[in-house]
């Protein structure tokens, strides 16, 4: 397939400063505008759940609806999983073979799967 | 097992007054209390993780945080599930046969397993 | 919903003859033939994708035949789940309460959701 | 970290040789022979389940040996996304940039989270 790889990446992979602990680590994430957006509906979904067990709301529905917010959440981090690995991930394999961005990654797949 | 069932059944059914439309039915939850709270933590987790994104934080350590709130929804959907087990569909077994309390209560368990 | 229990019942919940150990037990499935064909068509899904590595066919279409099995799995286990509470747990409820098939019910359901 | 990366990779990723068409590609698994070992292990444990139904066994017992089947079949899937992800990926990132692989691979793991 012929395409350009800088107009096709651009959108989707995270650009990173690497630093020694992941905490200091900073990662722009490409579209994160609209994942804080769906981050903020998320937040509103759980307190719609909290409502709805404060005002003795029926069990099916509160259980239907900590499914919706568990399926929204996926959503986000298939996202992040996606630009993680067309970013870090790939900027790691290209400079060091990626050993250890590779081991972290399936730590992450793994847990995300359980 | 000889117990006395009233003693060991309080504090984890569901106590419903039924209506038409789910919307309009009430079930008190058992444990409330203790729901909203972990309810409310949930919340702050998921603002937690909106701040992480906000700040490019590392890629893995949001998806990690977001494996964690997931868990924590499962528990919560696990103490909803079973009280509402031992509430509703316990209450509509012993007084219609539970016909549609169960083939709802499948519907659920379904959509949490996915 | 007016229909007649007994012809609705009778091809979706198990029959059981009840033991003091699980072992013992002997729970007619409702529809066994049906059950023992998918689950030869699966295990003949298994020596499908042990051919696929043995003849070093591509990663992703071994991964993709594996999360097929799975989904078979899964029908299969919720069709015998949906049978389980519709017989034994339904006739526990009935006839005691069903406080120890209910624990148990809850138990496996932990176990599918994971 | 400072390691023989050869030494290291050596054992857990696969080694492709590449073909137009996926069903034509071939890729040896790094523990191929261990794998099919686990696979004809996973066959025999289906038709354990599949004696089970057969001989009436509890519901309980039969869905408790479905999940154990699913955690195995989970097991050689993530040994197998591992070899992947470390073989063909790695060499499709270091060749090409991985546009394609690294999109197929995402595909993968969403079926895997499902």
């Amino acid at each position: 397939m012929a395409r350009d790889p800088k107009a096709e990446r651009a959108p989707d992979h995270c650009t990173a400063c690497e630093h020694e602990d992941s905490a200091d680590k900073r990662v722009q994430q490409p579209r994160k505008k609209s994942l804080t957006n769906r981050l903020r509906r998320i937040e509103g979904q759980i307190g719609g759940v909290l409502n709805m067990v404060e005002q003795d709301r029926y069990c099916v529905d509160i259980l239907t609806q900590i499914s919706a917010v568990k399926s929204a959440l996926d959503g986000v981090a298939t996202e992040i999983l996606s630009a993680h690995v067309n970013g870090c991930v790939r900027t790691a394999v290209q400079t060091d073979g990626g050993e250890d961005a590779i081991e972290e990654l399936l730590g992450v797949v793994r847990r995300m799967i359980r």
